[in-house]
């Protein structure tokens, strides 16, 4: 038996820039917050502290400052420049992977803005030698249906105490990734589509579970958008319970309800082209 | 020499309430987190654990969720009702306050809804026998400048290091409230017009440092809104720092920014009539 | 009518320092956070946005550091140092207040650590050009007692549906501060003695109330302490709820509980000599 | 092109359990959080909202509290106890997992206690209808060495701007997990055990870079117990940046450092024995 090296990556984690580019007085900013793992040929740096092929994280978040010097774009194209760039220029690194959060601001006025909520705009690109996978994604959207959601035929078994429903809260915060096919892809475009589509079938969508609800916006997307292959989401249960006021004498037909923090459901799932190729390095 | 009790409250702090009002299939939904605290004739409890004047946090958890049955209303208006019902219903109870979260959610369709931004919308209401305070506000409304703003003419010493510029980024999170004068309110009129004064304020001054800022936004709601008699603020200045790209061949005309957590500025203000009332127990 | 600045300050917020003093190879470490906060003649910065009178926060952080340089000590002294050097230094300051909090860390041999538990020792020291307040403190100390705790004898009202227990889980976080009434104390001394008396009342003091709790905690401070003329403690009630076994065909001997976040009972309370020095600017 | 359903898992996550053991008036106390995560057969549910093969969260929640009432004992074994329960009990349930979290507690005395730290000792059970996989973890455990720590040697680019250095401080919040190859562990012992050897090791490892302090950590625990065949680890680089204190004519001698909370690197590696077996659903 032999102690070895197994899996490994290490990068500079949440650089967070801001770009302003003006034209006049007329001024637009990004503001991310970047995240790099890169892996590849660092057995020796594990087993001796040999630091010749180590790229140090603090020149990693050097670079994302001098390439936001060129300008941002969207995230999924500073994701691929970034993560090329580690693989292009440093023979032992093997693989890089860009994970970017943007988050949004709205314009009060020509050199003004407000904080557009709490979505953040994801995207995580990996590259090796020869490929590039782009994920892009959504995160925090906070959604919430006070109608249109059933729960019940499930199994019961003597531990069981929750009562059938036709009718509760739903609610979850959504985080959904979705990968693409190819990065010829206008990313701005396709980002609000994917957002639009989600949106609208978590309301449309009557809901016996919140496995079905995310199988239908994952659905949704991949019917709608050709570039995007898989979808995966995560959303939990953020249960709301109808208070009982009966002992005040009062009725509730689900008006009053106590918001719980935990614990919650966790859904996870994953929507997916049945011909999508091999995820890879993807995720 | 004797040891005595001081100053002490007691209640239940963020029951959180989601109240669901249906016209038809028409939903509104309000999502408030409630905070309750008495002061009043609670030595016993104290001094022996007699708790003959104490009313359970548990039972304050009740009555917001009854409380809730009637409606919510604007969140001012509850936190009335609740101040007012423990002030009168409980004589050991001198002074009730209650302290109003209210997060808010866009509509997608009829039924469903999606979360409207961090920003909170505050109410801290405060009832004696015979008098009624009410102090409104929002909470983390996050802004940023990208322009107009300077800062230099400051005190140098000998640990002064910073250099005056004539133009930087202003970010901040305003934590503004305001107290009225009068319960003769429209409160979500109000409301609107005090968070749109402030956003207006904050893009518009030309900034000589956030002090400027911070007065001009609370001088512009008093200007206008003669119901406020006063405003509190606290700023954050969420640094936002030149890049140095020199050592990379670049130049930075304040265009790649690192945005820094730690530490930070706190700037914190009153903006006040001459003639407003004594603020008693409003805060 | 005129509209008028009120109370205002200003500060850096949350300088993160650690010293290292060194004795050979045998190491020390200090973990700080440092939040300062002035008051004085600052009118003009807000009404024009004129400097002249502000020491930028900047250099307050600069400070901080230079004065780390020649040792920490006590946070207390620590404390003290850079508030008198603001009031001292700079006329436009009548008042300066200095708030530390350390972050305790364990040895594990020479120059090794392990951070020690999640409790802060806190100090926030105020001056004025005559005078002097420290008020010491700890936080985030989590204590739970599982039995020797009751709760009976409430008002009950049309709302209360809360059972009365004579055995029932208290489990709170403490945050205790107390107000010296001299500077010529032995800070590390008192504090570790302090923390030894709140822990071992809470501990020991049957309780019919969290309040009487808290009081006894405050009380049994003053009687050891003659230096310390005021306790002031915030201690939420972290409820942990039986859950109710009977529909599995299960007791509950008060054996498991649900551990919930929200809502939660928020007690506050003073205790302090009936001979204290009023607090002026102390908190 | 068919769109079809890819890997999906549901469970209830973050029940807070504490379980209080009596012996007389001497008492024990168990914290512990419990995620549970189900997967199986469960395309229906997705893909109509047929619920006839799902076990309700709310059950598995119940399941949680009806387990703790027979006593925790060792999270891996209360792990092992409630996914055996949903793997045996369950005919649509294929596998499931069990994350448990458990907060320490230090007596105070007989019935009283005070939290240990920010630590969390973790285990992570997932069962299938024939096999088990038991992986143990710590979490949070916060580490700093001001001496003993270089770091140089490493590639330089036109970005590169950071200075090697032969003495710095070297801090980090360890996140370790390890795999065991058998259930035939005493787990109370080993955790000890390889707590005390990644501590040790951490300390005494003198570091020519985070990821060879890393490795040695790992490989200590694998050389000293057999039952561990592979451990996975995450470290933040939490930087300590030397303050230049030479605008104030002073020296610095790494005795002050600023603490910087973003960015940070992330290391993150594998030790392993070559001839584990395969992971299979462990992680």
């Amino acid at each position: 038996m032999t102690i070895i090296l197994g899996d490994n990556q290490y990068g500079k984690a949440e650089t967070h820039v801001v770009r302003v580019t003006r034209d006049g007085s007329w001024h637009d900013v990004k503001d991310i917050t970047v995240s790099i793992s890169l892996a590849g040929d660092f057995a020796d740096v594990h087993l001796s502290g040999d630091n010749s092929n180590v790229v140090p994280t603090d020149t990693q978040k050097n670079t994302v400052f001098a390439f936001a010097r060129d300008g941002i774009g969207e995230i999924e194209e500073f994701g691929i420049r970034l993560a090329r760039h580690f693989v292009d220029e440093f023979r032992p690194v093997s693989r890089a992977r860009v994970h970017i959060e943007e988050q949004g601001w709205e314009r009060i006025r020509d050199q003004a803005f407000v904080r557009a909520g709490s979505e953040k705009r994801l995207a995580t690109v990996t590259c090796t030698r020869g490929a590039t996978w782009v994920v892009a994604g959504i995160g925090e959207m906070v959604v919430m249906k006070s109608g249109g959601s059933e729960f019940h035929g499930y199994i019961k078994d003597r531990f069981t105490t929750l009562p059938e429903t036709t009718d509760r809260i739903l609610a979850t915060s959504v985080l959904a990734r979705w990968r693409y096919s190819t990065t010829d892809v206008e990313w701005k475009k396709t980002f609000d589509d994917v957002r639009r589509l989600l949106l609208e079938t978590f309301a449309s969508k009557h809901s016996l579970s919140l496995q079905q609800t995310l199988y239908a916006m994952g659905e949704a997307v991949l019917e709608a958008r050709s570039e995007v292959c898989e979808v995966r989401m995560a959303m939990p249960n953020k249960h709301h319970f109808v208070v009982d006021l009966t002992p005040f004498g009062m009725t509730n037909e689900n008006e009053v309800f106590y918001a719980a923090d935990r614990p919650y459901g966790l859904i996870e799932g994953t929507v997916v082209r049945d011909d999508a190729a091999q995820p890879g390095f993807a995720w």
